[in-house]
C-alpha cells in the first residue's frame, strides 16, 4: 500500500522528512572493482577491453571488431519499422530545434578605462556517449545525449553501447546515425568509460563523457572526472505531480506509473489539495497495476517509495516541492504558470493536464537527462552548455593599465606575490 | 636549467608529448583519511569539527565560536590599510560589473504545434565557499568565488576559512564582507567540506561548494559531489605565453614567474617564433630569480616544469596551444585577436603586451578560477552559471498533443515502457 501523508497531521513534518531522506539506491561497493578495471584498460588497452567484454557481455571480441562497421549498422537499421523511424525522426527534429536555442553567444565590450573585455564559447573537442545495454537501452537517450553535442559543434562524437550476448538494438543504432555519431563501439561498463577517458590502440580518447549507466559506470565516471568532463551521476528517476481535484484520476495514475515502471527504485509522488482525489488516484494506480506489463517493477516502486500528500493549498504544495526538488514536475492545475512561478527547484516542469511527462521523454523538445536525488537544487539537465566551454578575454590598453594597474600592484603585495606585482610595475614604468 | 624545445628538432614530438604528460602533482593517498573525516563529521557534528580543528589547526574551538562574530570581523577589518581597502573595492566593483553580464536569460516560445516551450533560470539556494588558510589565503579568491554567487542571486552565502594557530587574514574577512557573505566559519580541511555538505548542529548544509584547497579538500569535494554541487577539482596553476621577438624579455620573464611563484608544481611555458628572444627571456628569468622573494618556489617550478618552445610561425604556436589547453594564455603579438581566433582551448586569454596575466588575477574583471591540467578542453572558469540552474518548461495544448503524441506512443512501445505510452493514449482518447 502506498503511503498517504496529510500536511495537517501532527506527524507530517517527521514523515515528510523521512520521505525526503529515503535511501532508494543500493550502493554496492564497486569502487575497488572499477579502479581495477580502469587500471587494466590503461595498462593493456584493446586486449583488456576484449577480455572484459567477453567476461561481462558473454561475447568474443577482437580489436578490429570493437566498432560497428557501416554495413553492420545498415543491416541493423533495416530492421526498424517505418513508423518507428518516423517517430524517431520527429523526436530528433524537435529536440534539435529546442536545443539550437541554447547556443550561448560570445560577448565583447570596452569599459570606461578603455579595456576590452568579454568571452568566447567553443565546442568541446570530442565527446563520448555511454548507452546502456540490455533492458535500459533507450534510443531516446541517444538522441537526448548526442543532439546537444551535435548542436554545440562537437567535432567528434562517439558512442559506447554494450551488446550483451551480441545483441544490438537497431533503434539505438538508428538514433546514433540521426544524431551524427561518428563511431559506435560495442563495449560497455567501466571498461568503456576507461577507454573513452584514456584511449586504447583503436579508441581515441574523448574530452567529455555523458550518458546514463549502472553503478559500475557511475563509479567509473566519478573516477575519470577531471581527466575528462562528465555530465552528472544520475540516480533513479522521480516524478512529482501537483494536481487539484479537477483531474482524471486515471491520467494522473498513469503519469505516476510512467516513472514507477522505470525502476524499482524510482519514486512517484502526488501532492493534491483534495484528499478524495488522492484516494481516487490510489485506486486508479492499483487498477492499472493489475494489467501493466511492468507491474512487478512499477508496483514495487509505488509500494516502497510512492506517496500521496494532501495539502491545504497550492502555496503549501509549492513550498514542499522546493524541498523535494524533483527531477520531473507536473503541474495539473488551472493556472500552472502561476504555480510554476512559486517553485525554484525542479529539473523539468510539465504545465497543465495536457502535458504528460512522457511527452518530455520523447518528443517535447527539452532534454530528458535531468538532475535526480534532489540535485535540482544545484544542477540542470543536459544541454548544449554541457558541450561548450567559455574562454574569457581581456585586453588592456596602456591607459587602462595605468587606471587599474596600481590596485593590482597593491593586492599582489598583500598576497605576497611579488612577481605578480612586478609584471604590472615593469609595464607601468615604461608609461611614465 | 629550463628546458628548450624546437619544433624543427627530430625529437620535438616526443619531447612535447612528454611535457604534456608531465605529472606535476603528488597524489598522496588521502582518500581513506578523508572518508573517515567525513563520516566523523556526519556522525558527531560540531564536536567532531572542534576536535579536528584543534588537531589540524592547533586551535581550541567550541561550537559557539565556529562562526566569526560581527564584532570580531570589524576588529580584523580595522587592520586593513586604506590603500588595500580601495584596491579591494576596485577589484570587487570590476569583477561584479563583468559577471553581471553573465546572467543568462529565460526563454519561452510557442512552436508550430501550439506547444509552449522554454526554460527558466533560478539561483542555487545556498553556497559555501572554501577559502584556504595560511600562505595561500587569498582575498582575491574570496571575491572571485563570492561575487558570481552574489550576482546569481544566491540567497545564503557562507565561507569556511581555517585560521591555523588562530590567525585570521583581515583582507579575507574584508573581501567576504564586500561580497555579501553571510557567515564566516573558522574551519578548514575535509571537515569543513563535510560540514558544508551535510550540516552540523550549528552549520546549515549548502547546495553548492566552490573554492580551492589542498589534496584533502579536493578529495572531500570529490566525495560529496552529488550530495552537493562542486565547481571543479583545481590543480596547480599554469601559464602559456606566446610572444614574438618584439617584446621586452623582462616583461615576459615576470609574467612566467608570476605563475611559477604560486607553487613548485606550477608550470610556465613560453612559445616564441624567435629563438634568440627565447634565450633572452631565459636570461631575464634567471636574473629576476636572483632577487625574487619567492625565488625558491618560483625557481623550482621553472626548473622542473618550465619550457621555452621555438616554433616556425604563429599557426604552429596556435596548434600546440590547443594541445596544451592552458589555464592562462598570454598573446604578446601585434594582432592578438587574429591569433586568438585560431585557438579553441584556453581558460582565459590575455591579449597584447599591455595585459599581464596578473591583471586578470585581481582587477581585470574576468574570473581567476580557471580550468587547469588541460581541462580547458572541456570546462570553463567559474562564473555566474555555476550558481544558477535551469528548469525546462513545456506546455502542450490538446492540438499539440494530437500532433506529437502518437510519435511518443510509438517510441514508448519500442522501449517497452507501456505506462509512458498509456499516459498519452488516455489523453488522446478524450480528444477523439
Amino acid at each position: 500500500m502506498v503511503q498517504f501523508l496529510n500536511s495537517d497531521a501532527p506527524d507530517f513534518e517527521a514523515r515528510f522528512t523521512a520521505l525526503l531522506s529515503m535511501k532508494r539506491e543500493d550502493s554496492p561497493e564497486v569502487d575497488d572493482i572499477v579502479a581495477g578495471i580502469i587500471a587494466d584498460v590503461r595498462a593493456r588497452g584493446d586486449a583488456a577491453l576484449c577480455e572484459l567484454t567477453e567476461k561481462f557481455d558473454r561475447m568474443a571480441l577482437t580489436p578490429d571488431r570493437l566498432a560497428f562497421t557501416e554495413a553492420e549498422i545498415d543491416a541493423e537499421i533495416a530492421k526498424v519499422s517505418a513508423a518507428e523511424r518516423e517517430a524517431l525522426e520527429l523526436a530528433a527534429a524537435r529536440i534539435e530545434a529546442y536545443h539550437r536555442r541554447q547556443m550561448p553567444e560570445d560577448q565583447s565590450w570596452t569599459d570606461e578605462t578603455g579595456a576590452t573585455l568579454g568571452w568566447r564559447w567553443s565546442a568541446v573537442g570530442a565527446a563520448g556517449l555511454y548507452v546502456p545495454g540490455g533492458l535500459a537501452s533507450y534510443p531516446s537517450s541517444v538522441l537526448m545525449n548526442a543532439i546537444p553535442a551535435k548542436v554545440a559543434g562537437v567535432q567528434r562524437l562517439v558512442i559506447t553501447a554494450p551488446t550483451p550476448d551480441g545483441i544490438a538494438n537497431p533503434l539505438v543504432l538508428l538514433a546514433a546515425r540521426l544524431s551524427a555519431v561518428e563511431t559506435i563501439y560495442r563495449i560497455g561498463g567501466a571498461q568503456a568509460v576507461a577507454a573513452l577517458a584514456y584511449g586504447t590502440e583503436t579508441i581515441r580518447p574523448v574530452d567529455k563523457i555523458t550518458g546514463p549507466g549502472n553503478a559500475f559506470v557511475a563509479a567509473a565516471k566519478r573516477r575519470v572526472f577531471g581527466r575528462v568532463g562528465i555530465d552528472m551521476i544520475a540516480g533513479p528517476s522521480e516524478i512529482l505531480v501537483i494536481a487539484d481535484g479537477e483531474n482524471d484520476p486515471d491520467w494522473i495514475a498513469l503519469d505516476l506509473l510512467s516513472q514507477a515502471e522505470h525502476d524499482e527504485s524510482a519514486q512517484s509522488i502526488l501532492i493534491t489539495t483534495d484528499a478524495d482525489f488522492g484516494q481516487a488516484v490510489a485506486r486508479a494506480v492499483e487498477k492499472r497495476l493489475e494489467t501493466l506489463e511492468r507491474r512487478a517493477i512499477a508496483g514495487a516502486s509505488w509500494r516502497d517509495y510512492g506517496a500521496i500528500i494532501t495539502v491545504r493549498d497550492l502555496e503549501e504544495a509549492a513550498a514542499l516541492t522546493d524541498r523535494i526538488a524533483p527531477e520531473h514536475l507536473e503541474l495539473c492545475v488551472p493556472d500552472p504558470e502561476a504555480l510554476a512561478a512559486q517553485i525554484s527547484h525542479a529539473g523539468a516542469m510539465f504545465l497543465g493536464k495536457w502535458t504528460p511527462e512522457a511527452i518530455g521523454d520523447y518528443v517535447g523538445g527539452p532534454n530528458h537527462v535531468l538532475p535526480t536525488a534532489r540535485s535540482a537544487r544545484f544542477s540542470s539537465g543536459l544541454s548544449v552548455m554541457d558541450f561548450v566551454k567559455r574562454t574569457t578575454m581581456a585586453r588592456m590598453t596602456p591607459e587602462a593599465l595605468r587606471a587599474i594597474g596600481p590596485a593590482a600592484e597593491t593586492l599582489a603585495r598583500s598576497e605576497s606575490l611579488e612577481a605578480h606585482g612586478l609584471s604590472v610595475t615593469a609595464r607601468l614604468r615604461q608609461l611614465n
